[in-house]
């Protein structure tokens, strides 16, 4: 048995990018070759050991610098994972704060794939270490249920976005088609939008309004902690 | 600086009783005195070291049993705090894994009082060792929003009851008055409730329908989690 229970954070990171056969957007995740005992070899959530002097979300924040070259468009605390059969012996017992970020598209496509840095489709996943399989689908279910009453979806795409780029966030994140006319009404009932009086020209489409989103409302509520 | 990050497990424990004064049903919370620093003789939150051998959930059950001699009604993990500046000095560096908890009305009125353990109102605690006071602010707002949307006041009520004393429940909780009318339409229309078919009598009432939960219905929704 373990004298004592280590400390890890660990980071699930989703990105927007086209699927390789179907080319419409689905979420990306990075993965993280194992390169030492338990699970050496196999796929991982990027990660490691709390140092001493950094507070948790500047952990999972450096994780995803030293993962991807990027810095998150949202970061939230998603669950401390410590069940006694984490890790193969217990003598390996490590208590994961996890956290779980999203980071914008056009950031994401320059994000850097190495050896040991392999992005894959979040549906799609290889076997993983760990309850990494369990934690990926766990924020899965966290992102999903907050698109839908957040404006968490901002934080995919850039400062000014139409309603079909919008939209085509929430498609891919929620895994259906929605209704062009009902998702605006939607949105233009929800007070999130605020128009921008510029148009996107160019293409086959007519011109689209483009849209900010008010940022006196925070991605997602989290109350008191707002801010830490 | 400190080699080593300590990992604790903190329960916040909530109850209704009457308010000493107005003897309305209220929020109560117990604490425990300090008996060795950092902070010695100042009241905190239950809670200690993880040991090796136990789960999160299961130490936060054991603070639980070991302060209030209760099982608790519902038990959910709140947020893993660590700030570096949580402790007085670097060296005594916590990151503490906070669960939060209701116990039933009837069995919090035979929680005991020692000299080290005190039942509080929770909207006038007293001076807290290192975050407790914001730890519990949290705790607050995430009850306060759960109420709304899931069955969780069923937790601090017994098997069955009337519509008056769950609307005693929502306002003890959220802090006002509730119109008794819209309240039972409220109730009826989110399907949550079950007629028992027996009624509650005696007193100068007329007598009132009894309900239980629908108890295909989770307390709270975990998605993958649940059962964890």
């Amino acid at each position: 048995m373990a004298d004592e229970v280590s400390l890890a954070v660990s980071t699930v990171i989703f990105a927007l990018r086209p699927h390789p056969r179907t080319r419409r957007p689905v979420l990306w995740i990075p993965l993280v070759r194992r390169i030492r005992a338990p699970h050496q070899g196999t796929w991982a959530l990027p990660g490691g050991p709390l140092a001493p002097d950094e507070g948790l979300a500047a952990s999972a924040a450096r994780n995803l610098r030293e993962t991807t070259k990027l810095a998150p468009s949202y970061l939230e605390q998603l669950y401390a994972f410590g069940s006694l059969d984490r890790a193969p012996t217990a003598a390996e017992r490590t208590v994961s704060v996890v956290y779980w970020a999203l980071v914008r598209a056009d950031e994401a496509e320059a994000g850097v794939e190495t050896l040991n840095v392999r992005w894959v489709v979040a549906d799609e996943l290889p076997e993983l270490a760990f309850d990494h399989a369990l934690i990926v689908e766990y924020a899965l279910w966290r992102l999903r249920n907050k698109v839908e009453y957040s404006r968490i979806a901002a934080a995919f795409l850039g400062e000014t976005f139409t309603l079909a780029e919008l939209r085509a966030v929430h498609e891919a994140v929620l895994q259906r088609t929605l209704d062009p006319a009902n998702f605006r009404r939607q949105m233009e009932a929800s007070g999130r939008l605020v128009p921008t009086g510029e148009f996107r020209t160019g293409g086959r489409h007519r011109p689209a309004q483009l849209y900010r989103h008010d940022e006196s409302i925070e991605l997602a509520d989290n109350g008191p902690l707002t801010g830490l």
